[in-house]
């Protein structure tokens, strides 16, 4: 057991070198288990909790609880945040096969970007996995590094959808004046090709992730586009209007978006 | 450890007795940990196809994975399921404190029935926990015995929502046939006051549980109702049309029902 708690830590740290360009940080790993809350959570367990994140029973939520960072920390950089995203890969997959195409090129699959298509792990593990409040500025200077690595499950389920004939659209909630951070970041990464990538205008600033990307998946439908399968990591991808023929949602505990 | 175990098997053989008027079955019960899978199922953790399930990412799956037996098990009749079901309901009464209310006494809470208001985990304890196939026959046979028992947790929101002046709708994939037997063990269960409780009826018969519960739910609203909340274990519950103004998802990984 402890063999596996040394070998853990330091393939974490090997990893989060490996990601990152920047001080090496050196994770301690926990087993995956159930740690009971304290305080105002009524002993609701970290599985719980994250059972009620991923499900969208607990919504509108800032940060990780305090109690929950270790477990929540250990989810992201053990085996189990890679089986969840296995899963759900495998799923949207499976069905991916099962579709009779249109062959007509407007059959697009859509990605969200940040913790679908480019994990930001890296970032996230310097500042507590989510304990801590966002700071849109730090984030924005990890996002112009051009250093986040693909989702691994991610990256296979796009090099697959490719090979049956499915066009690739990406719609993030990245400002246009990341455009150009974000096209580099998604080749360095192993992404190649795409038919549209869809960054959050000015204009639309103050309008919420599930507005937004309603109305951008309105305009691909009504651009004659037929949107087979949608996936993200955060229910706001998902839900709304013009959501999909299908839609895949990704695991993440460290951040809310509404 | 080994008194835990011994604990928790009494416990279990205890709980199934005092809930079913049957043969007492002594459930082996394992911690709750993720268990490889192996066939066809590409490494994917018994964890992993719970997050799938839970999250709508899987669907339309007839029977538990039969590697997931012992697993799917061991959460219902351990803590876990019980910590989930509490983290969903702590959200919801959250919720349905900081609503501001008609007071018109048509401010109504949409229950439904198997797995959300009462439990069938007695009966599915014989029968595998989902692994075999849905024995319609012998589910009317436990229905017709009036013995399951409340989802614990569930009856606390029923309460609490009662007392805050919001009237309950019982909305369950039931046939009308099951009415008398139904009411009866609502009434055993503690569930003493509700305003409707709506069953298929025969003319439905075809019909998803979407289509059926969302037309529904339309009647509702077109009646004057305002649906402010809306609880189930199964996404067919939630999904469709005048779904409510939140929706809380319950966990079950025993059964898919479209």
């Amino acid at each position: 057991m402890m063999l596996f708690f040394f070998l853990a830590i330091v393939l974490a740290a090997k990893t989060a070198q490996a990601d990152f360009d920047g001080p090496v940080i050196v994770n301690q790993i926990y087993l995956l288990r159930p740690q009971y809350g304290s305080g105002g959570r009524n002993g609701v367990t970290c599985l719980s909790w994250r059972f009620g994140v991923e499900t969208n029973n607990i919504i509108d939520w800032e940060t990780v609880p305090e109690e929950c960072a270790l477990y929540v920390g250990n989810y992201m950089l053990g085996q189990q945040y890679r089986q969840d995203s296995k899963a759900v890969v495998k799923e949207a997959y499976r069905y991916a096969k099962s579709l009779i195409l249109a062959d007509d090129g407007k059959d697009v699959w859509i990605f969200d970007i940040d913790e679908t298509t480019l994990s930001n792990l890296p970032f996230y593990a310097r500042y507590g996995f989510g304990v801590k409040p966002h700071d849109a500025e730090l984030f924005n200077e990890w996002v112009l590094t051009e250093s986040a690595p693909a989702l691994p499950e991610s990256l296979k389920l796009y090099k697959k959808l490719l090979a049956l004939g499915i066009k690739i659209v990406f719609l993030t909630t990245r400002n246009e004046d990341k455009r150009h951070a974000t096209e580099d970041n998604l080749l360095i990464a192993g992404y190649r090709t795409w038919e549209k990538i869809i960054f959050k205008q000015d204009s639309n600033y103050s309008i919420t992730a599930v507005e937004y990307k309603s109305a951008e998946r309105k305009k691909l439908e009504d651009a004659g586009y037929k949107i087979v399968g949608n996936i993200g990591d955060q229910w706001s991808d998902l839900l709304g209007t013009n959501t999909g023929c299908r839609t895949f949602k990704l695991p993440d505990p460290m951040y809310y978006v509404s």
